[in-house]
């Protein structure tokens, strides 16, 4: 059976009637759904409101206790459950989740080397067969970026981090396709033309790609992810943008 | 079989230390589980901290948009994961939700009379078969004092209203008893001596102590809801605080 795992973040989260689109047409793919959120803006502008520094250290940013209580509020309560309240006006039956609930994704503090983390998470099982009875109980999961170490504390993890793990840990039971919707529509050859989207790129090609430097800066790190999760058995990767969500289209990464 | 639902509330809330021993007393009862929780006194701290004025109309606090966020924060975010992740480092297989979770309470807005509420909803439907389903996958269904209309609206929603009907409802399927989780260990027969507590009352006992003025102001909503709830089909309901819950007592309401 074909299950569809959608990762939404950036812009689109702050804005729910950018987001309800995007939704509707994800809804109406043959098969199980998921969907992951990330956390826009509005955890920061909260943190600034409330006096809460955000801590960076070597460009990654710290968690400390009153800043996962932010993410906590912001990720699980405000942006999930609007989420959810959206999908269910639209006839999904969304089931908003914690790695907490259902004890459906594991992690561990990010042990403390060079940099103290705080409470960020780094995941070590996602509970395939839980999830595989949530879908068959004709349930949209809608993952928030909050997970937990079992022993009571909640971990703030990365949002595309989860996405990929949900992939290829469901990729056992499933073939899944992951769409990650970015800002824009797809990989672009000219980064200076929003419609100069590639529309198929297999591992040769994204050699070549990089070589000519057709691709690079932050586009690499999401195609190496994309690559490694097909090797784990993720059927396609489609990187899209909130109108090739909503009319087709974007990027689709493949295996040879 | 036997549903025990639990609602929590005031100042266990706001301290997983108060909170964790009667959440693990709780788990050991013989059957099924709900939890419900209110949201103690930290909503009202962050809405002070963010310059969101607290609006009260004849002692009636107003959910305005900027307050529902701060609640959907604050009940189905920070509290409702705490107590997810807290149940699940204590073997409970907890599963947080407000209702627009698996629809599983669809409430209305407060229609403007005198007063406009603002976002605050008037329970609907509580829907027992999708919750029976929860049960019977052998989740802990833990819920905030957040649902919604259906139509994408989330809703502010008083938690004692939905333990009761939650309680009525499940009702049909299970033999319900439902704690009231308070501060005091149960109805006092002396408001002094926090020992004083009456062990059972039923209607007969309840109009001879209402004559008394042994039970009097903020207790009378309570039992009249109590026995409202016995009329329609709970078993018992059981006034307690923390140390009942853990060591047994509280107050038994019963029908005749």
């Amino acid at each position: 059976m074909n299950l569809h795992i959608l990762k939404v973040g950036g812009k689109v989260i702050d804005d729910l009637a950018l987001l309800q689109p995007i939704l509707e047409a994800f809804l109406q793919k043959e098969g199980q759904k998921i969907i992951v959120h990330g956390g826009g803006k509005k955890a920061s502008e909260l943190s600034e409101k409330l006096g809460i520094p955000v801590q960076m250290v070597n460009g990654r940013r710290i968690t400390d206790a009153a800043a996962l209580e932010v993410a906590t509020m912001v990720y699980a309560g405000l942006f999930n459950k609007q989420i959810v309240a959206l999908l269910q006006s639209t006839g999904g039956n969304a089931l908003g989740l914690s790695g907490a609930d259902g004890n459906v994704i594991l992690a561990h503090q990010r042990p403390v080397k060079e940099i103290d983390y705080g409470f960020v998470g780094d995941l070590d099982v996602v509970n395939a067969e839980a999830i595989h009875r949530l879908l068959s109980a004709e349930f949209i999961p809608v993952f928030c970026a909050i997970t937990h170490n079992g022993q009571g504390q909640l971990l703030n993890t990365n949002a595309d981090t989860i996405a990929s793990s949900l992939a290829t840990a469901m990729s056992a039971l499933y073939n899944v396709k992951l769409y990650l919707c970015l800002d824009k529509n797809g990989v672009l050859s000219n980064a200076e033309d929003d419609n100069s989207v590639i529309p198929r790129i297999n591992a040769t090609d994204y050699a070549r790609y990089k070589e000519e430097g057709v691709v690079y800066a932050g586009m690499l790190p999401k195609l190496d992810n994309a690559f490694d999760a097909l090797a784990k058995g993720v059927k396609e990767v489609i990187i899209c943008g909130p109108e090739s969500v909503v009319k087709g289209g974007g990027t689709v990464i493949y295996a040879d």
